[in-house]
């Protein structure tokens, strides 16, 4: 950030009265300008023993397999989020059943939260940011060639606990 | 968002190819500017039968109680952000046990993350931005002097499901 989005003012990085970070504020207008984590919302569509995977087509880790997610938006809520990057990655129609994962990545500043939700049917194709989307059995599973940690966990997590009966919530650095 | 905060170019609203949502775009040097949803974590931290809360000192809602929390910063995991959250509203020191609640707010663009916490002593006192702090049994909860949703939510799931031995995440417009 060099610059106000405000007043378009150079803005300074410097310690704020009563705050324990150090913010970029302008000497102009008196805006701070915070930067917080983002969130990635995701879901595991689930289809009797399957779940589905997509390969991405865009870097990062392109042509590696991912939980289809992206980027939680303005206005929308967790549910709505995950739903949508599911349909814009995969075509799949979901319905959210609950939260799953939740994975703090503090150098990149994201917090990814997964959903597990049902697979509604098969008319599922890749989306402009994927090369590819399948189901796969737990025996299937690309373990080498899964694109981030967090798909990793939340895959674990998934088959190593199906059917003991818990709803619980898996943290990895909560 | 008036200017681009990396080359001070006035910045437009509008269309990006590939992307589902309108962006504020550099038409100067390509930024696109993502606004994101942000994420306020906070503690219920638990002593015995009582549950400590704070009164806000500053708006909104100031004067009403809420489980202390705030948003999180860049380079910290939700559990670093909670506890230190805690600490800066009321001097408390708390061990996270796990997360409690998660609620989202899409009207004002935020997500809040309620965790768990055990209380490791009495040493808590008002922090800047809190008036007063204080312990409360279930039958003492001011529940009409609540300042926020996210905290009466928070504290009904902890009070109706206090022993039920289950490990519950509650999400409310999930």
């Amino acid at each position: 950030m060099n610059y106000c989005s405000n007043c378009s003012h150079p803005v300074v990085f410097k310690e704020v009265e009563g705050d324990s970070h150090k913010r970029f504020v302008c000497d102009e207008c008196d805006t701070i300008h915070y930067q917080n984590p983002r969130i990635v919302v995701g879901c595991l569509p689930i289809w009797e023993d399957q779940v589905l995977l997509a390969s991405r087509a865009i870097e990062p880790r392109e042509g590696f397999w991912n939980v289809p997610g992206g980027f939680m938006e303005n206005g929308e809520t967790m549910k709505e989020g995950a739903a949508r990057e599911v349909m814009e990655e995969t075509f799949a129609e979901v319905e959210v059943i609950r939260l799953h994962t939740t994975f703090a990545i503090p150098r990149i500043n994201q917090v990814h939260m997964h959903f597990l939700a049902h697979l509604k049917n098969l008319d599922f194709k890749p989306g402009i940011e994927s090369i590819d989307v399948r189901l796969f059995k737990e025996s299937e599973i690309p373990w080498k060639d899964i694109a981030f940690h967090s798909s990793t966990f939340s895959l674990k997590q998934y088959f190593n606990n199906i059917g003991n009966g818990k709803e619980e919530v898996y943290s990895s650095f909560i």
